[in-house]
C-alpha cells in the first residue's frame, strides 16, 4: 500500500466560482467498523454530476493545470448561489459508488472479514484512490467478480429493485418506465422479465426500441411518434400499469403518463364520474434530466400522486429483510441482470479533460463513463 | 305531501349541446333503508357547477323557456366531448348536498326513526324538491337547527375536518391552506383555532387577510404581495407546516409552497445535501379553481408529494370511528364552527337565470349561493 492518495473534489467559492481539481490527500485510517478500499472503478452517474458541477454554467468552463493535474473552473450564476450556500468554501468529495479491494480494515470481525476482498461501496467519495467506508456500506462481491463488473452495484441495481418493491408494496401490478433504454432501464427490463412483471418502456428513439425489444421487452412505446398517446393507452390497458417512474421530470411526460393511465382505466366505463376514476395513479420522478418545470395538464381526476423518488428514502420504507435480499441478489447477478455497460473509461485526470466533460455531461442514453482511479 | 316534484337536470347531447332545465319527475318512493327528504335548501358548490355546466362554453349560453321554467343551452367544444362521452344523452341530476325534512321513510327502524326529522343529506341530486336517499346519507340535525343552517353539512365541513385528520394521520404538525378566505377556509380556521393547530392561511387580497385576522387567524400571508415568499417561509419556520391544501391547482402556487417549505426546513442547516432535505413535503390539490396547467419549478429536493385530494377518498382512508366522530361534531357545531354564510338565495328557476349564472359561476371567494327548491 502506497502513501499517496489522490482525490477529486468540487468547491464553490463565495465569489461564484466552481473549481474541480485533484488533490493529494492523506491515506485514510480505518476506524473499528471501517475498511479502506483501493477504488479500481467508479461510474459517472447523473447524481455525481450534480455534486461535481452543481449549478455552475459549464459553458463558461475552462481547463487549466496540467494534463495529469487538470483544474476545471466555471462560473456559478449569482441566482443559484443561495441554493448552494451550505457548500460554499467546502471541498466536496465526489463519487457515490465504486468497487475495489479492501487493503486495510478496522479491528472488528466484520471489518477484518473483508480484508483482501473485492467489494462494491456506496458513499464516501469514490472518485479517489483510497476511500474509507463503514462495513455496512460495502457489498462483498462474489468470487470471480471484478471491480469493474461490480462498480455499479448500488445506485442503478438497488434503484431498479426498489422500483419493483415499491410497486409491490403499494399494490400496483405493472410498471411504466420513462427513458427506459438507460442502464437502469435495461436492468429494470431484465428484472421484470425474470420476475414476470409487465413493464411498459417509454423511449424516444427507434434504436432504443430495437435495443429493448432485442432484450425481450414486450411493451415499448416511442414518445416521439404521433401515435404515442394511443400506444401508451393500449399498453396500459393490456398491463394495468398504474405506477410509473420518470427520471426526466421537466416537461409534460409525467402529465401524459397520468392522462394515459386515466384514459386506460376508464376506457370501457359507461358511468360518468366528474371526479375521474377512483384508481390511484402514481408517478415517481427520480431524476432531473430535464431541469425545466414539471407541467401537469389535469385530465386525470383526483386520485393521483406525483412524488419525488430517492433511493435512500425508498429503501427506508422497505423492511431490513427486503433490503438484504436485494443486496444479495445484486451480488449474485451483477454480471447478468445488473450488468452495466460502459462506453468510455477515464482516469481521474481524464475525467477532468474538457472533451470528456463535454461528452458525459450530455447524459446521453446508452453513453456511460467509468472512472479508473488507479490508472 | 304533494305529488309534484321538480328536478334540475343537466344533459349533454351527442351534437355538442348542453341543456340545463327543470323537469317534472315522479315523487320518489323510499326503499326499506331509504327516506324521502323535502329539500328546503341546497348550496351551490364548485363541484356542483362541474356537473351542471360541465365543459360547456358558457360564453355561448342562452336562456329560453319561461321565467318559471327556464332552459339554459350552451355549446360544448368538440375537443371536450371525449371527456364527457359517458354522460352523453343522460339527464344528470345535480346537487351534492342539502337539507330538509324527512317526509317518507322505508320500513327499516333506521329509516322510520328519521320521519319528520330535519336532516342534511349527501348525494342524490339535491337540486330537486324531493330526494330519495339511503339512511346513511343523512345526518340528523340537532333540535332547533334549520334546514338552511344545515344545508352545507357535508362537503365543506367534512373536507375541512378530513384535512385536519389527514395532517394527523400523516404525521404533520401544522397546515398551509390556499384560497383560505373561502367558506371552507373559514371553517378550517375555526377548527384549527379550536383544536390548537397552527394554520398558515394564504389569501390574495387585503380584505381577505382582515377577515381572517378578525376571526382570530394568527398566520395570514398575501400571495399578491412582493414579500409573499419570504412571508410564507417565515410562517413555515414558525409553524413547521409540511402539508398544504390548495383548491386552485393551475399555476405555480403549489410549486411556491413546496419551495418555501424546503427553504424553511433548510433555513438554518449548515450541511449541503444535493438531494434536498429528507423531510417529506406534501401538497394536496383539492379543486380546480384554475384549470390551467400545474407548473412545478423544482427547488425542493426529492422528498415531496403532490396529490389529488377528494373528500370521499380521504374519508376512505380514515377509520369508521373517526368519520362518525366527524359527523357528530358537524351536527353539534353547525351554527358555529361549520356555519356557512350565503350571499344570495335563489329558487330552482332562479338558479337558471342568466344573471345568477354569471354571478355564481365566478366562484368568487366570499360569494355563495343557496338554492331553495320549495320557493
Amino acid at each position: 500500500m502506497t502513501n499517496t492518495n489522490i482525490q477529486l473534489t468540487s468547491t464553490i467559492s463565495a465569489d461564484n466560482k466552481l473549481t474541480v481539481a485533484l488533490n493529494n490527500v492523506a491515506m485514510p485510517q480505518p476506524g473499528t467498523e471501517e475498511v479502506v478500499v483501493r477504488i479500481e472503478a467508479a461510474p459517472l452517474n447523473p447524481s455525481d454530476l450534480a455534486i461535481m458541477f452543481s449549478v455552475a454554467d459549464m459553458n463558461t468552463a475552462t481547463q487549466s493545470g496540467t494534463a495529469q493535474q487538470p483544474v476545471i473552473t466555471a462560473d456559478v450564476p449569482a441566482k443559484f448561489m443561495p441554493a448552494v450556500k451550505t457548500r460554499v468554501g467546502k471541498a466536496m468529495s465526489v463519487g457515490n459508488e465504486g468497487a475495489g479491494v479492501v487493503v486495510a480494515a478496522g479491528s472488528s470481525p466484520g471489518a477484518q472479514a473483508l480484508l483482501g476482498k473485492t467489494v462494491a461501496v456506496i458513499g464516501g467519495g469514490t472518485y479517489q484512490q483510497y476511500v474509507c467506508v463503514h462495513v455496512q456500506s460495502c457489498l462483498e462481491l462474489n468470487e470471480g467478480t471484478t471491480a469493474k463488473e461490480g462498480a455499479s452495484s448500488f445506485v442503478n441495481p438497488l434503484t431498479a429493485l426498489a422500483m419493483v418493491e415499491t410497486m409491490r408494496a403499494e399494490g400496483h401490478k405493472a410498471i411504466i418506465h420513462a427513458a427506459a433504454a438507460s442502464s437502469l432501464g435495461q436492468m429494470l427490463n431484465r428484472i421484470c422479465i425474470a420476475d414476470g412483471i409487465d413493464l411498459v418502456n417509454i423511449v424516444r428513439k427507434d434504436e432504443q426500441e430495437t435495443l429493448l425489444r432485442n432484450m425481450g421487452a414486450k411493451y415499448v412505446v416511442n414518445s416521439s411518434k404521433e401515435s404515442f398517446r394511443s400506444d401508451l393507452i393500449a399498453a396500459i390497458v393490456e398491463t394495468g400499469a398504474t405506477i410509473a417512474f420518470d427520471p426526466i421530470g421537466g416537461g409534460t411526460l409525467t402529465s401524459d403518463i397520468l392522462n394515459c393511465m386515466e384514459a386506460a382505466i376508464t376506457h370501457d366505463s359507461t358511468e360518468y364520474n366528474v371526479y375521474g376514476s377512483g384508481t390511484l395513479k402514481q408517478v415517481y420522478i427520480y431524476g432531473a434530466l430535464d431541469r425545466g418545470p414539471i407541467t401537469l395538464h389535469r385530465n386525470f381526476g383526483f386520485a393521483w400522486n406525483v412524488s419525488g423518488f430517492l433511493l435512500f428514502n425508498a429503501l427506508g420504507k422497505l423492511s431490513q429483510e427486503t433490503v438484504m435480499a436485494m443486496r444479495k441478489r445484486v451480488a449474485a447477478e451483477i454480471t447478468t441482470t445488473f450488468a452495466s455497460h460502459y462506453t468510455h473509461e477515464v482516469s481521474l485526470a481524464g475525467a477532468l479533460h474538457m472533451e470528456s466533460i463535454a461528452a458525459y455531461s450530455k447524459q446521453a442514453t446508452g453513453e456511460k463513463y467509468l472512472i479508473t482511479p488507479q490508472a
